[in-house]
């Protein structure tokens, strides 16, 4: 008998050479049938592959990464056959799966696959998911496995062979196709039941475009239909809130050839909405405490010695300006930077926790084919912050941060979030991870806590930490359920000591301070992006470039326009007239195109009345409203940052 | 006879070859002894050279610039008479008028001259100066002038004549002091009433370094003691104001060697008068109708070359970064940047004038010897703006840049300004300035008239405007009356051709903008350090960095400092608590030298009456207050930006 430790820490007992199958139709029929993969001791198994020693034991479903991911992999394998049946000849390259779906990569020889040809195939995958065949898991010497591909002339899964040992090589077959694969794959094809090929694209062959091209097909399938359905029209809604084509109907920003990729110009639009979001910002860290600082853009190459990012980070990093014998580079985080403020002055106990923020700009190097809008750029404006504390002052100091957090996510109605919390691997201290076991375990066992306390949802990621301290990074996901990753929190014990910062505490003593990296708001690059999508373009009025438009019937209201266009400024509302000789109509569409919350229409009895005729964008026509109450009204949505 | 016409337009006829002397006198006798030299067709003569055609005249005072520049530079001969008199054989270089006295480059040979020497040069020379003697023109010819230095020995002039035309050759003597001289000098050495020599310092021949190392002795002089007195006065009270050391003590910024040299960390206290100065150029620019962008700090080489600060500016950027096979700079000035704002969308006649406001960081290269604290830095933080406009719209949007000007200066207190206009030369156009000659007139006329208009001082100065058009350079003086320059406007009709901007006229013709450039605050970083100097640090309470302490008497009262110092935050006053254990005059003490505006000093009497007794910098007690009516006066105090 084998012992099995369950997620909830029962531990039950089996036969030697039980499957995860087994162990779940022990439990329940339905889970059985819901099983895509298991976790045995941290690594992802079939689900009928024999267990024979004690083991811990997660079962995982659609619903677990990890389950989804095996899933997705078993679709690529998947459409590799129905390739195969319809290409016969075609050599496979790699096929894993990605964030959402999977892809394979392959040589088709002479012939060409076009989006067309993609129908025919998801028609061929249906047919051969409906078979339900086994994915079946078998070990190969390495010696049987080159014979194997050797003899199918395959030069692709030849050259993936070579950096295999032998003894760790396994083949996977369902229906008419064998693959070599690490696996897992989930029981049969069965599983999959609705299927997408997304796209057909080019791809280098190990991604050096020195190399031939090699097709690459792109697909996602689903567990049901309504799953697909549901992400398909996603997708389609997804495209109508591309933050591209938003950022340009709505005059957000621009980029332009002689200024370079990836660097954006913000245009009066777009910086309405920076500024509104500095102003939310240095209003909440002005309340916690913080403390602005500016500082420059650049700095010597010692500094970033210093810091370690060089040579490590040097890739990501502008290229150097040589100046006076010496080399500067752009500042890729602001970090080094506000430690130099940090250590400018002798601190003491009394200055702690010292809260330093500023929205600092850094310039990160991205390959241009990676540039995407406003998502992945090379010049960023980072909402930072470095928090120099005390340990004892660590935990207190970090729900603070964390409740920064769930304030902003209430404020623009983030309803589904997780946090990412990546620690250290034990093994790899002094490696990848700075060798300070006991303040690794303390630390992740502070900010664990502080996650529970708070009932923020987060996950726990082994062997993902920072190089100086447990790092979490937020995941946040858009109105129409598409996830983004915000922002990255870290705690850092190392760079205190890189730049050799100290503190006089309590008994006189120097002391290394902590250090939190925070920055709830990411960038204003890829928040804005986001909000491009998640208000598809309506701004809650506070945001919103332009709150008011007024619109005269016609030019002899022009007076009466004018006067509320007066009373609004004076509130600090950002109004205009539309003051076209245009119909009613006109100015109406086109108010609610340009995305503006509220638009005042004003005719002879408006004026005569001292009213106006209020529209809310997307909810028409709220009738003659006072404008003293109006005033009052928008200035109230305004000030508490309501979403409508 | 000939006609001499003054500057009020009047014309006089007088004798061929009278003197600018001699007309003054015709004028009144005690503007004969103060005139000190005469600007004839613009050119500035000795005032008892001989006049032999019609000419146009200004007399010159010590009021005027030139006059002051005469002066000096007549006591640089003076001093090297009097170093001639005690260092014989003493070889002489060139000794010019600078902006504040003057100095004198020479060869001492093997003698050393120290600072302990000035005070018998300063007494030889006022020896000297009593002579009262005639400082007298004489025309040579080349071959004299070399036969003259030859055998003096003295291969210094004999170089500087190399240079020089024959029959432009003149020498001036005085006593017993000849000199190789362009003139012109003040009529004798009897002017002279007041003398300080201020500094020693050695500076190589030629400015180069690979030169022999000479003497430079500076100093400066006045027509009366009292002046000179005043003048020490302020130099002492401006060591005491030096931004650097009141920028340390108040820690509003500090510098890094890891960062580099000329690169600002604004730390916390500076950060508070940066945010204060934007949120004051926000208030006024959005008033003002500017819209506000935010632009990348870099560019590629495109667009400097397009501007044409490239090949031509290069020597004041920062060097390149090579990357992706193009060069990228740090933009030395943010209008190419605003000008694909500009261009990034059509624009309409209805769009203009299109106002584009940016605190814009710009980076440029000074000599690591030319950095001085805040004044000559390498990173800029500017309050800069363009507005692009009709030939049309020009004057009222020039007349409104002034007015805010003016406004800028009414709130920090600058009494004395000058607006120095530079033209164009006529000569030069097509060379030195864009050949539109009618524009150029144009343009100047209608910024003179705006001046004029507007009543504010200023100069004008041809054949100094940029090459685009008319300039502006905006001198301001501090409380202690030591001269700055803010700020420099620019009227530009080029800048628009180069970056092919137009808009749609009315009409629907293509018509190219007019563009001026202005930047009213400067810099941050020279702005910030005027203000250090003109306040002695005493910042009005509006940009105080702590604008109020709170001084318990005791520990007893420290929860009522806590609610006043809640109700002050509430109340976005910017506050903190002394709460060391300290005795009460020492809180005073330091409080004063941090220069914070208000002190609460509390303690039984003021927690039980819910008052506080108030102490204001520099004003000592303001009696026991209630906090009610303390928030309300600061609150207006604050708000109304007021000096105090």
């Amino acid at each position: 008998m084998i012992k099995i430790t369950l997620p909830d820490g029962a531990v039950r007992e089996y036969e030697k050479g039980t499957s995860a199958y087994g162990i779940a139709k022990s439990i329940s029929e339905g889970l059985a049938k819901k099983i895509l993969a298991a976790s045995i001791n941290g690594q992802v198994w079939d689900v009928s592959r024999p267990i024979n020693e004690d083991a811990s034991l997660k079962l995982l479903t659609w619903d677990d990464a990890d389950g989804k991911s095996t899933f997705w992999h078993s679709s690529a394998h998947l459409m590799a056959e129905a390739v195969e049946s319809l290409f016969p000849g075609v050599k496979f390259w790699v096929g894993p799966a990605i964030e959402k779906g999977f892809y394979y990569d392959m040589d088709l020889g002479d012939r060409k696959m076009s989006e067309d040809d993609l129908a025919a195939l998801e028609k061929k995958m249906n047919e051969l998911a409906k078979q339900n065949n086994a994915y079946q898991r078998s070990e190969r010497s390495k010696a049987e496995a080159i014979k194997y591909f050797a003899e199918k002339g395959d030069e692709y899964k030849l050259d993936l062979l070579q950096n295999l040992e032998d003894g760790t090589i396994t083949f996977y077959t369902q229906g008419n196709f064998t693959d070599l694969c690490r696996g897992p794959h989930v029981p049969s094809t069965g599983a999959i039941k609705a299927i997408k090929l997304t796209s057909v694209a080019g791809a280098y062959w190990k991604g050096d475009e020195k190399n031939k091209q090699l097709t690459r097909i792109y697909g996602v399938s689903f567990p049901n239909q309504k799953e697909l359905d549901e992400y398909l029209a996603m997708l389609e809604e997804a495209k109508k809130r591309d933050h591209r084509k938003l950022g340009k109907e709505l005059s957000i920003y621009t980029m332009d050839d002689n200024v370079g990729p990836g660097l954006i110009l913000w245009m009066p639009n777009g910086t309405v909405i920076i500024e509104e979001l500095e102003k939310l910002a240095k209003e909440t860290e002005n309340a916690a405490g913080y403390k602005r600082v500016v500082t420059p853009h650049i700095a010597k190459e010692s500094m970033y010695l210093t810091s370690g990012h060089l040579p490590y980070y040097a890739d990501s990093m502008f290229p150097p300006m040589e100046m006076d014998g010496e080399r500067y580079y752009l500042k890729a985080m602001n970090c080094p930077h506000h430690h130099k403020i940090f250590d400018a002055e002798q601190k003491s106990y009394k200055d702690l926790p010292y809260r330093i923020a500023e929205y600092g700009t850094c310039y990160r190097y991205e390959q241009s084919g990676e540039l995407f809008g406003l998502m992945r750029v090379r010049c960023l404006h980072m909402n930072d912050a470095h928090i120099y504390c005390s340990k004892e002052q660590f935990a207190q100091e970090f729900k603070a941060v964390n409740d920064m957090y769930l304030k902003y996510f209430k404020i623009f109605g983030i309803d589904k979030y997780v946090m990412r919390l990546s620690l250290h691997d034990p093994e790899k201290l002094g490696q990848k991870y700075v060798n300070e076991p006991e303040l690794w375990l303390e630390t992740e066992d502070l900010v664990r806590k502080v996650l529970i306390e708070t009932g923020v949802p987060f996950v726990e990621v082994k062997g993902e930490g920072a190089f100086y301290g447990p790092k979490i990074d937020v995941q946040i996901w858009s109105a129409i359920g598409r996830e983004f990753t915000l922002a990255t929190n870290q705690v850092d014990f190392a760079q205190s000591r890189s730049f050799k910062l100290s503190f006089t505490n309590q008994n006189n003593q120097p002391e290394i301070p902590l250090i939190i990296h925070r920055a709830p708001l990411g960038t204003h690059e890829r928040f804005i992006g986001f909000l491009l999508e998640h208000y598809a373009g309506k701004f809650p009025t506070w945001l919103a470039p332009l709150q008011v438009k007024i619109l005269p019937i016609s030019d002899k209201f022009m007076d009466y326009a004018n006067t509320i266009l007066q009373t609004l400024k004076n509130a600090d509302i950002r109004a205009e007239i539309d003051d076209r000789n245009e119909k009613i109509g006109k100015k109406i569409r086109d108010t609610e195109i340009a995305r503006v919350p509220y638009m005042l229409v004003i005719g002879e009895k408006e004026m005569n009345e001292g009213k106006a005729s209020v529209r809310r964008q997307g909810k028409g026509d709220m009738g003659a409203i006072e404008m003293d109450k109006f005033v009052a009204d928008i200035t109230a949505e305004i000030k508490e940052r309501r979403e409508e």
